[in-house]
């Protein structure tokens, strides 16, 4: 069975059975452009030990990690308020394993890495307003020329909560002055996956030398009299993560996200 | 009896007692500043036989021309639903005549050139999203540096309704990158007064050739690492007047406004 995005049968495969595909190794890919409509989420798994300390990390910097769910319990690895039979250690189509802060390598399944200390963590990501954009007729760079959105490490830094402090990471999506307006008055309806852009223009004024150089994903095209627009992004607490040094994390693999049951409508404030 | 601003006595007077010292000539200064919190108007008198055009200019331009009232029938000078026994020929500190589209006079009182074909139209002002955007703890540079707002023309059609057509103007507030960013989001609750932002930076891209030198208004200083951002402008509808020459057509004079007893903060649609 062949999963690809411009099939249309598998673009239009409900989140639930994209997870079942991806629970059983059928689909480890990028899961941009699947389950239309619904939330992604990014994933930091967590000791019990370092969770609260995390948890309070992210009620302090709402715009970069902004909760949408939780494990009820340590050891849990059922999500069922995220969507139906969601289980954390199979239903993400890569992890990755942190010891100590340093990348060890990547999983399709942590079944085996599995404890009962464990905490998972669902972060709301930028897939979601990216739809809402679309739907009101703007043009998001990095989708229409098929690339990572562009994403720079600032020196902006993220209010610290125990042993968590570090910078916020953004992305960046070229925009004309009103569409950015626009853009703005979006994002506002949508707190819970990081919500209205935290910078526009010069790049510099928030610890940005080269916009042509990002530090995760890709470069994407600024055209004439379009200003750089800059959103808190996810990647921040892998930064974070990677800074703070938990003796042990799993996150998901860059672009391998949870695609829960939740419309992305219903994360809308207003 | 002295009436300042900066007298506290002053500055407390109800929109009511504010527009019956009006209407006895006791005040006819710039209604900045007082009867705090209370929405104030630009206003519009034009013969039955235009106002037609001109409801529908304000309709299909509501940034520039946010439409907060108008008399309910020609010649009706009260306008009860803006305030406590508002008479239109009398209760705005100052009135400009145009006839053909030219300006002939001011005047203090409009009683003896009242006519039974008038209608009367009240639009929203800056005024309210500025307290607003105060109260969010935002600096307006024009109210801090206690000068007019500097407004210029733009190469921003309006939508052509009838006779009436012309060009955008526009306010202009400088701000850095986050507080215009707040800014949007918060003029984005105020249709009615002009609402969001409709371009921030490069002036030139709305036909703005030099920032230092408004059309109306003042100059303000614009501070290192802000932008200029720019609001449609209720003296707009007075250039598309001038321009579209009405053969009889009253406004108020610059800074000299209905004071309404509507409060700002009704105005917000969120």
């Amino acid at each position: 069975m062949s999963i690809n995005i411009n099939d249309p049968a598998s673009a239009q495969l409900s989140a639930y059975e994209l997870r079942q595909l991806i629970r059983h190794d059928k689909f480890n890919e990028n899961t941009s452009g699947f389950a239309q409509g619904c939330v992604q989420g990014n994933i930091v798994i967590l000791p019990k030990d370092w969770a609260n300390d995390f948890l309070q990390f992210c009620q302090f910097n709402p715009k970069p990690c902004p909760l949408i769910g939780m494990s009820e319990n340590a050891g849990d690895f059922l999500l069922p308020e995220l969507g139906k039979d969601i289980d954390i250690r199979s239903d993400v189509p890569g992890y990755r394993l942190f010891v100590d802060g340093t990348f060890q390598q990547e999983f399709t399944d942590i079944k085996e890495l599995w404890r009962n200390d464990l905490v998972t963590f669902v972060l709301g990501c930028s897939f979601s307003f990216e739809d809402a954009l679309i739907a009101d007729g703007l043009e998001i760079r990095n989708i229409s020329e098929n690339k990572n959105v562009p994403m720079y490490r600032t020196n902006i830094p993220c209010k610290t909560a125990g042993r968590f402090s570090g910078e916020t990471v953004v992305s960046m999506r070229p925009m004309l002055a009103k569409d950015a307006i626009r853009a703005i008055q979006i994002c506002s309806r949508f707190p819970s996956v990081h919500g209205a852009p935290i910078h526009f223009g010069q790049p510099e004024l928030i610890g940005i030398d080269d916009i042509n150089k990002p530090d995760y994903g890709d470069s994407v095209t600024i055209k004439e009299n379009e200003v750089p627009v800059f959103w808190a992004c996810g990647v921040t607490p892998q930064l974070v993560l990677e800074q703070t040094k938990p003796p042990f994390c799993i996150t998901h693999s860059p672009g391998k996200m949870l695609v829960t049951d939740i419309a992305n409508s219903t994360l809308a404030v207003l």
